[in-house]
């Protein structure tokens, strides 16, 4: 598979541990910000580290996130101090020979930066979009938009991923040489996030059948 | 359901947002830390904040995390340094009847506090196996132990309980009350992290079967 061009990581967004699993193509960090439905937004108040769950959503060259006028994670990171988006998937456990060779198949990215506060109008509601189709495609045109109030009630920040890393550790495990001649059982458990069955509104009008679009992303995720 | 007895939370671990959704109560904030299986660390180097995903393992009133004493991560957070440890569970996508109303349904937890550094080699081959046990319970008799070597290149660190508080968002979608006589689809996409099919290592010895350990772990969480 082709790679796009990959400028040389900054000495902070490097992979420290592992390097071997670290990859700095935009194509993987993407596909692994893309497919995370939540980030973890780290910030510092008075040296206090905060890791916050939050929905993310990546246009382009730079990473959407958003909350309330009055939430202090919005409120601290759009002050422009450094902050850190993660987003991290988890793809198996990992079983090994020995304990210490356990470990986990996962696809994680890091976004490190200053927050860029969103302001015209016309990138705020498309930021609103973004953030309603990376959730489930086709979205958010089967729903009301934002009015002005919502929209006014809204920051929105975005992270520029110039300084972005992705590391992933895939495959079976690796066991120490003298270990492969022990008796123990060792493999991958592979696992996946997968939707259950739909669970309309109870306050649901009749008559409203349940949209393509969340049939169409339920069934490409159905095991 | 009783509830356990649970202080007053710290100002600094008090939930801002949504303060509704906030429970301080320990059973909670346990059940998610023993569920998820990855948490994310933030801790700050030069005023940045950085955050990676990592094992965790809880034992009583601590959470444990690790990695190699040469790991920026575990060198930062074992200095006496303020840091923050989420855990976060997805549990569904909360379409709602507008943009502005479309939600997730998640558990999360934070751990916020400086880390103490795990030195007695008793408490430190404790902690590796609640690490392997939280994966699988079983699964420490199934395998090799650490070895002496191995113990001693891992850094283990202790974070207490004592100020952490979890955010439970469930249920369906909050639609504005004039919005429920549109003819917009609204519900629940509930989402679980679901196993696949074992994937036993390619140098599996002949003969060796899946542990008990395993099959009870994989049958207790298929769809």
């Amino acid at each position: 598979m082709a790679r796009s061009f990959s400028p040389a990581p900054s000495d902070r967004v490097r992979v420290r541990r592992a390097p071997a699993r670290a990859d700095y193509d935009r194509a993987t960090i993407d596909a692994i910000l893309d497919e995370a439905l939540v980030a973890h937004l780290g910030f510092a108040v008075d040296g206090q580290p905060y890791v916050i769950p939050t929905l993310h959503a990546r246009v382009g060259d730079e990473v959407y996130i958003h909350g309330s006028t009055a939430s202090r994670m919005v409120r601290t990171t759009g002050a422009g101090v450094g902050c850190c988006l993660t987003a991290t998937l988890i793809d198996g456990l990992v079983l090994a020979r020995s304990a210490f060779n356990h470990s986990m198949n996962y696809r994680s990215a890091v976004v490190l930066g200053e927050a860029r506060l969103v302001e015209g109008d016309d990138e705020r509601m498309a930021a609103l979009e973004a953030f309603t189709e990376r959730l489930i495609p086709g979205r958010w045109s089967e729903c009301r938009p934002p009015s002005r109030q919502e929209l006014k009630g809204t920051q929105i920040l975005a992270l520029h991923l110039d300084e972005s890393s992705a590391k992933v550790r895939d495959g079976g495990p690796n066991d120490e040489p003298e270990d492969y001649t022990l008796d123990h059982w060792a493999g991958v458990l592979p696992l996946r996030l997968v939707p259950g069955e739909l669970e309309p509104d109870t306050k649901l009008r009749p008559g409203i059948p349940v949209p393509e679009s969340v049939i169409d992303w339920t069934a490409a995720r159905r095991p």
